[in-house]
């Protein structure tokens, strides 16, 4: 398996070694075909490193000079996707260094003085993280703006509200919009807190004890926009608190958008019909002429499987090592990726079903008779002419069993029917039997009804108007 | 499988159903076992709920006093393990509303109004999950004071630090110690911001759309000690955001657990033996008489693996419901309920662990020999004397190689022979192969060295007695 | 936290500590609230055990009596809920040996002769694992003869067959409910492989290296029903295969159940109400006195969550180990546990689910008409008569669009409007577009058509008949 | 969002849509770049649905010939890189019948006859999968043989057992390698079983309800390789138990190799020293030129982090849907094909490091002394003269008490010393101290010593050359 090691072809790291890597090995061990996607943020941290070291005296200002103009053409050879990627260099840091050397030769051969793979993937994983994280807040931001809109005209609009998918009492349609509002402004509120407790700049933690040069920590992470640098070279080398939480955020706002799927998909399912999906965001089926399929939606559930099972693995990963850096880190890019664009693909792809789909007015009208939806109106009703809660609940428990013996809807049901069951009912006990009627009925804070329905988008106007604003500014 | 309703034995919600449900499935359904955990925060939530609907006219003044007395009764009988659970009446909900209609009949049977299990549910676990996480707190706390006082003594004494498990570079004991400060200080900062982000009230939600009578959540929640009541009904009672996300943070504490576990475990094993662990958190064997084993740090590595688990529970559970309540949910509090004790255990544990272990210097001191932990020392001198970093790396690599050929320690080599591979070092390249000297040589900001170690012990000296005072305050 | 060894209370393998175990760490690493569940197995162990000692004269005959007769005593003591466990005896093992101690003096004392907790634990466990295996089998069997009871007099009932929730195909009823048929048949046949596979002893095993006594594994194995005794030794203390692939096994079993469960509750949802649920297998609101809510089916879909987790926990257990036995692994139990009673459970639950749903005729036959179900039928026909079956699938899709936008279903155009589209259709092109007739035209073996669901329903009788057959014998 | 349908650009199922997909959507749709892996398997699948088709009169035999060629050619440019991939076209099925349309006109349209994408890809996953389970029995089989290879000359080696990494007992080498023979040997059952209980064919089945037109699946089936075909359509398309059940296998595989890994990573630190791993199979450090680190152990590690993981992704996917197909199943073959190839590169991988690794005889002879390895023996040679097992395990720990606190190990303790403890001994009782004369000790079937070990190996060689030949032949 081993071979004598060969000058030309060996790693950066091989001075000490007597038998050549494997091909076999090398293949199994490489990560440049994934891992080069970090190389702007590699880029960046290497122009910053080496301005430090010029500095700091460690690196002369003719090699900076060389060493940031070659830097500048190997970011120019990446975007045209001119890059010479080698696989037998591993990784994207040894193929950015080797290819230094080539461009500014011994100058080239300084660069990584003070520095080691352990701190570098650490600040170029880092900022790839933080990136992504700001952007899902973007995104997640703008699907807010997308509900409010959506849900503005459709206040007074009856959404036949369920639990257990089992019909329970009126909601102002916008209202049900809104709920999802939340969830994302929690999801963007996480975020948030992920931005700050992160933002702590590893480099120049080395391999995992710092260096005994003069290098200037601070100031790097200043630089490289973090807040601080790292207090402890041991802890931020075998750190991956902020991958592993990114992607429990990831968990987190993939099953919002899982749990409206779910919902969606059902609303528009052939037996229900509440909604319509435009034609954009469906497919066909190859074998069935008629056949409109609400795939996208399906997919945002399934990719939200994928994330789990992504987080799960980097979980899993974290969970098999003791401190500090070792190799099986290398696998966590592998499902960071993935993760990161599940995210903002499913969150853009939500903003188009939000903005898309159609309500069938009629099917909706038609199904609010279905359920007695406003059996705890009357529950409620009955409290409030001073029949204890419970009881009251046991009564309409009895004029729901009367309602489906008679095979109609609790509205169905008369007067003389209601009061032979609780004689303490008035006459005007039929109104709220109306689910419309429930909408105006609900007033209090956070409640389903219209007034507070308005207040709700009113605050969500506001709030979201002046984030945008900070955004921008 | 189904038998006419009897009147005695009959749920409190079945007014509308014929048949009585089946022993198999009361067996199936019922979680008082279980949620009865939940009954202190159950009690504090219908106290507040009653003195509203008592101020909101709903329920009389006299009403309120019998409620309130009975309530206090239950909480006795409760502490005493006297209250007369039923499995019958599936959860705790359902028994402490049941022993009020028998304490003090109509009264009790107004408790309810305005409420549903599923706001009230969600106020019990967000109040057990909040008082957990600040419980997790103080816990991390105290850990990290322990671990500060550990390390102040051991700044001088060197830590054979490995990557890979392959000898490193030499660090401070203290230096190593304290990264352990560090990731307890990002579990912290994150429970920080998990209790501002969740501290919101559900109670007032009712089912799923608040309720026509004149609640007011937002004193519910005041009195609770929330910051906020809910916006929207709909969300909140099938949000379980704050559980999924304590889970979360479980899982990142555990890691860290699970990795000192591991360093403990390695560190203490036979073949290494540089530390020893008190005999008080070893057991023995059944059968081999000689062993002492780790089985504390072992089961805290377990209780990782459970963690983790059930946070994919949690995570599985919440991936398979649409908006809204579902029944689902109900197993959250299994899988919640564990995670939460065996965070809380284990950082007890290892606050015993921590102050518990000693440290063989005489076995650490054999093993400084070992590894050519100075390399890297060596090679920056290099570059101090003019040698670009990769050509001093490369000239280290083949001394290593001269060394593991004589098979001596990098440190036993010769002037000359140093000189031979590069010329350029002087007499006192000797100085630097030196472990103990490293530590004096890494000084910037974050390094293992003697002087940023004392920086850190500074820092958080600081840092956690003022922590500490506030908590106390 | 230690205090001297104090004597009448040390543990059994106490011999060379110094200092007592500390309270907090006996609570930490005490399993026997849990493990006492295997003290059937571990008696029967046991059991087997010493007799084999005393057949190879490591044990006289009078003291392996008076083991035997104690051995007794414990079963009953532990049957009747009279046995005196102790926290501070740790585990099961402990707990038995220590009672044979207090029951039989020395001849007590030498039960353990050849024996560490190491094979005793993994022997009583497997135990477990295949008797739950087995009786996971028998409720999967008596699943299956409740489905095909149930499909008998469904084969000619139309059931509108989705894909992705949206109308696809007709189906036979019979046709759909035997596809759960051979989802259990999968899993039974899983359980079989499993039960074989897995039949090895691992008593005799010792610590890990078996025993410089002259035990006799084989007949052991035999004693205790196993096909064979282990081969290896130290492969068998720190197996736990076993307990992985139960787990796995249970995954794929409530994947099934979860899946069912889901069709169920949306086709017993209000909106879709083609089924209806027996009351006996819901339950209802607090607050809504209307509410009929699948609960039990949710509990199934929640409880396969929890399966999955506890999957998850054992993964990450065996993953975070070396080989041998480990402390870690005394976590298998809380989650291998809870996992059996899950899926024996969720069987059982599910039979009296299968037997007791209604089919609402009505509610399905009003949505025979919606979405389009024959539109393949006429594709197909449209082959038989020439067409390429891509062209095929366009023109009937064109033939869907045209009946949209009249508002109607496929079957409702007329024979003109179908031949303007393709005029090689016959007048007798309008009987295939009859969802009834759909039945009668799939044919072929597996097709959802009445012919082959015959066939299936014959295949399942004898299947079935012979198996039951064969449990009994 | 939505434009008029392009005819030109149209996917093949668009008749009844009246939008075209937006870019976007086809992005986050779209799997070609992904399942063109399939592509053999559709090609084998495809020719045998036609030849089918042509028997039963659906197909002529002309275009039937067309057909067939065509199929080669694309064969061909897939296998030379050419086949034109058409992101827009979605997936593999969808590229190669546009391509057919291409080559060969209105035959080309006719292939997809009684044939939907849900059995399609059923179809092709399932020989995938068949094949990847085949694949990894032989690899498997390679490294149990490559193990027997490697404990051959081991068997009196002593290697000094741990159990919790704390000295144990003497084991044989052989020994110890040949318990990793065994769980490879669990591994191929499941393989064996796992080969038998998915081998059915789905094809045949369509979209979920088989076809009007006159199919024979079993021949299908027959020509495919498959023992049967599908009893029900509905049941097939929806399946994917044969998916998770590899994934399963796949995490049983890699814990075994990860925790073999945590074995060779901890006997290979600085630290422990007892083995040395080829050069060829480590890297080494950028920053740290004396580094030699065991990254392939650690990636395999690493890698079995991730196939969990993938795991995971699956089971979420089947727990989220309900019977029949859904979109979300699409990502079942982001998380299957990496597992697949993790499990067959880590195989090989580990047959190089098990033929690579060196022993160091020495560094394991010096840790012989350590952990009174033979503190068992004694107390077994205690049980052989008459003292209660019991009795004998704690006056064992009383004399390792002893050897502690002189600071020897317990074979340097004399005669008279353990006599002081237990007088039954005879002069005899300093020969069961010595670890080599334990492995001669330990006799009976599956135990450690000499004699069963080679036992053992006799056996393996047998079974694995009858294998071996089995599979050439």
């Amino acid at each position: 398996m081993s071979r004598p090691v060969d000058d030309r072809k060996k790693a950066l790291w091989a001075g000490r070694f007597q038998e050549e890597v494997d091909r076999d090995v090398q293949q199994f061990t490489r990560s440049v075909d994934l891992d080069r996607r970090l190389a702007p943020y590699d880029l960046a941290g290497t122009r910053v490193h080496v301005r430090m070291l010029s500095r700091q005296g460690i690196l002369s200002a003719s090699d900076l000079q060389r060493i940031l103009k070659a830097l500048d053409q190997i970011d120019e050879e990446i975007q045209r996707n001119e890059f010479p990627w080698r696989d037998e260099l591993e990784d994207v840091h040894m193929n950015i260094e080797a290819r230094l050397h080539e461009l500014c030769g011994d100058a080239g051969r300084s660069v990584h003085a003070g520095r080691s793979r352990n701190d570098q993937v650490a600040v170029d994983l880092k900022l790839f993280c933080l990136e992504a994280a700001s952007e899902w807040s973007r995104l997640a931001h703008r699907l807010q703006a997308a509900l409010v809109e959506r849900a503005e005209p459709l206040v007074e609009q009856v959404f036949p509200g369920w639990t257990h998918l089992q019909a329970a009492q009126p909601l102002s349609w916008a209202h049900y919009l809104l709920a999802w509002v939340e969830m994302m402004e929690r999801d963007r509120e996480r975020i948030a807190a992920y931005l700050k407790i992160h933002s702590v700049s590893p480099l120049g933690a080395g391999a995992l004890a710092g260096s005994t040069l003069a290098l200037d920590p601070e100031k790097v992470a200043e630089e490289l926009g973090f807040q601080r640098a790292f207090r402890n070279s041991y802890d931020v080398v075998g750190d991956r608190d902020f991958a592993l939480e990114l992607s429990q955020i990831a968990v987190q706002i993939m099953l919002h958008l899982s749990r409206f799927s779910e919902d969606l998909i059902y609303l528009s399912s052939t037996a229900v019909g509440w909604i319509e999906l435009p034609d954009s965001l469906c497919t066909g089926s190859s074998m069935m002429p008629q056949k409109k399929n609400p795939d996208v939606l399906e997919l945002v559930r399934g990719k939200t499987a994928s994330v789990i099972g992504h987080n799960a693995a980097l979980t899993t990963l974290l969970k098999g090592i003791p401190t500090s850096y070792h190799r099986d880190l290398q696998q966590d890019k592998s499902h960071l990726f993935p993760t990161v664009d599940a995210v903002a693909s499913s969150l853009a792809i939500f903003h188009a079903a939000v903005r898309g789909f159609r309500i069938d007015a009629k099917a909706v009208e038609a199904d609010l008779q279905r359920g007695h939806l406003t059996a705890t109106d009357l529950a409620e009703y009955l409290v409030s002419v001073g029949v204890p809660f419970r009881e009251a609940h046991e009564k309409v428990g009895k004029l729901v069993g009367l309602a489906i013996a008679r095979d109609v809807g609790l509205a169905e049901l008369t007067v003389d029917e209601i009061r032979s069951v609780e004689p303490r009912c008035r006459e005007d006990v039929i109104s709220v039997l109306d689910p419309q009627g429930s909408l105006q009925r609900r007033k209090h804070a956070g409640a389903a009804g219209i007034l507070p329905v308005r207040r709700q988008l009113e605050f969500w106007r506001r709030r979201l108007d002046g984030e945008g604003g900070e955004e921008k500014g």
